[in-house]
């Protein structure tokens, strides 16, 4: 049903049999137009305009060779379906987070956040040069998918409480919205973790259905104003100390693309990575700085026992899916390896130097 | 003389009149060979082959229409020529560090490090999102050249010392390898700074003509050697938080491009910045271990007063440079009020996550 509806949509131009247009080689002048199908509304701060960005350097860079129809959640298929929508070629490419496929693949988890892990420079030397991003395509290609790091939000939020939390015991009973293993982290300490839709947020925590609740950081949190519902922000940034924006390509799709065509793909998706990492670091400055002046917001960090708790159970978590899940474990395995080992320069360098410059009085 | 030279080398196809092939709009499928001059050896760890993967990335993109010749210091020009000769059209495309041009503009140095300035993501927000690229694009016109980021160190360490420094004392008549602005705020605590040529660092510290010497971090200086010469490494980053590398493109050259071969240069420019904060990150963490465990080297902090003491010095050198130059004061006002507002976002986000990681025991 839905692919009819779409090759209607698709106008002039497809092959009524193939869902996927395809460039031949032999004619390397032909316009490909391909369909973005996204997990956020259209034009959402950084996400939603991250997904057009990427889209505007693959026509820009193809010099109009390929045009990329960007999709907004819903438009033609939901939040939810990206997934299996790219990977089926009901569109070609995807933007979207790939944790939120636990269900299809358990070490998707390890491609956008893992808590108490890498930072964003981090996350980024292990997919560049760590092994990161070619055990993804191994792991994608199991599901005719090609992906790629098209951003990052830099360091997250722990989330907005309406009470403060100055103990474990405040932990206890708690109604968080918090997805993923995260939220099963948070299960572990006592917490009752709800994985309501975004759009829902607002109104349960208004309500009373949600106690607390962990979006983004603040650019996208200020614009679903959860400050007029919450007073407290907890920045202790544990779950998602760097998080990953995935962009996919149906593989078939990938595979039959030019190599000149195929770079513009992969190299857009790196200056997507990259421009997106330097817009959420000033517009999450600006945001905060709005939060803090303008509505009173009162920023607080977890008290040492909760989030020595929280490590505790996270790590008993991950544990429990490594072991039960063999392609989880070797991606875990390579994940925490690089990690201890690329944090030692981290510690002597960029820590150091924040340090330094908090000593110094900058 | 140089010039008649140069001609010879290109070989057939360069017109003898020009010394810039361009292409012209009319004949889109001519093949543009520009050459690229560096500051770095061939092949020179993450510098030089920072300046091959530019090269490369421009040549995939453009499918081969655009061929990037890459030239180590020496080989076409020297390296403190390459500002000159790229302005001139003598090559096409430069591959360095912006501050060594002191000499030819003041500002040049923002767009590379600033001591107690900002880190590496701070200073790509800064270039990609506040302002910063286009000031660099003003700077730069006037010598006939359009500049773009191509890659970052992230922090940098202070370096090699023979002996340790306890206080500010240990500094004062200290024979330190440090150059431009640092060097200056270094000068004002009492130490002697010398502008010695990377290849005399050595030699230079071995025989005593230097007591100390600052060159990159772990990964560039473990290919030099220093180790065996210096017994301490103080990585206490104050001068050079991150550091900018330069791609520059003759402007004439950039402007004759069409619209798709701009975007080739411009996002090949951003996948090499971020490739380059990635190598970086992950070569200097394994050079950092391999100096540790297996040469023996000592890892100290300067002690607080001489921070201290630094960072009051480098403010009073700065503000003398911008006080009597307008152009710095232009891109030092902007990088400094964008430096303010940045770094309240890592404060709560990147660095409280760091010091979480240390809190938990990761």
């Amino acid at each position: 049903m839905q692919r009819r509806k779409f090759l209607k949509t698709l106008g002039a131009g497809a092959a009524a049999g193939a869902a996927v247009p395809f460039l031949s080689t032999a004619s390397a002048q032909e316009t490909i137009t391909w369909d973005m199908v996204t997990s956020w509304p259209k034009n959402f701060p950084a996400l939603g305009t991250g997904a057009n960005d990427f889209a505007a350097r693959i026509e820009r860079l193809s010099g109009g060779r390929m045009k990329v129809r960007v999709h907004g959640a819903g438009e033609l298929v939901p939040a939810m379906e990206v997934f299996d929508a790219v990977g089926e070629g009901t569109a070609q490419m995807g933007h979207s987070a790939s944790y939120y496929w636990r269900g299809k693949t358990l070490a998707s988890q390890f491609f956008t956040a893992v808590p108490f892990g890498m930072n964003t420079t981090e996350t980024n030397a292990w997919l560049y040069h760590g092994g990161g991003l070619e055990l993804w395509d191994e792991v994608y290609a199991k599901h005719n998918l090609k992906p790629f790091p098209v951003g990052n939000t830099g360091t997250q939020m722990a989330g907005w409480f309406k009470k403060e939390i100055n103990s474990l015991e405040d932990m206890q009973g708690l109604k968080l919205r918090l997805p993923g293993l995260a939220g099963e982290a948070m299960n572990g300490i006592g917490v009752t973790t709800v994985n309501t839709p975004g759009s829902e947020i607002f109104t349960s925590l208004q309500t009373g259905v949600l106690d607390a609740a962990d979006w983004v950081g603040p650019y996208n949190d200020l614009a679903f104003g959860l400050h007029q519902v919450a007073k407290y922000y907890y920045t202790s940034a544990w779950n998602e100390p760097s998080a990953i924006l995935e962009g996919t390509v149906n593989l078939e799709a990938w595979n039959a693309l030019p190599d000149d065509l195929k770079a513009v793909v992969s190299e857009a998706a790196m200056a997507s990575n990259l421009a997106m990492i330097s817009e959420f670091a000033v517009r999450n400055a600006e945001a905060l700085d709005t939060l803090v002046s303008e509505h009173g917001v009162e920023l607080r960090t977890f008290p040492d026992e909760v989030l020595e708790a929280l490590y505790a159970s996270s790590q008993e978590v991950l544990e429990k899916q490594v072991e039960a899940d063999e392609e989880s474990r070797k991606v875990y395995d390579s994940y925490t390896a690089f990690q201890q080992k690329v944090r030692r320069f981290t510690d002597v360098g960029e820590f150091a130097y924040l340090k330094t410059r908090e000593k110094v009085g900058v």
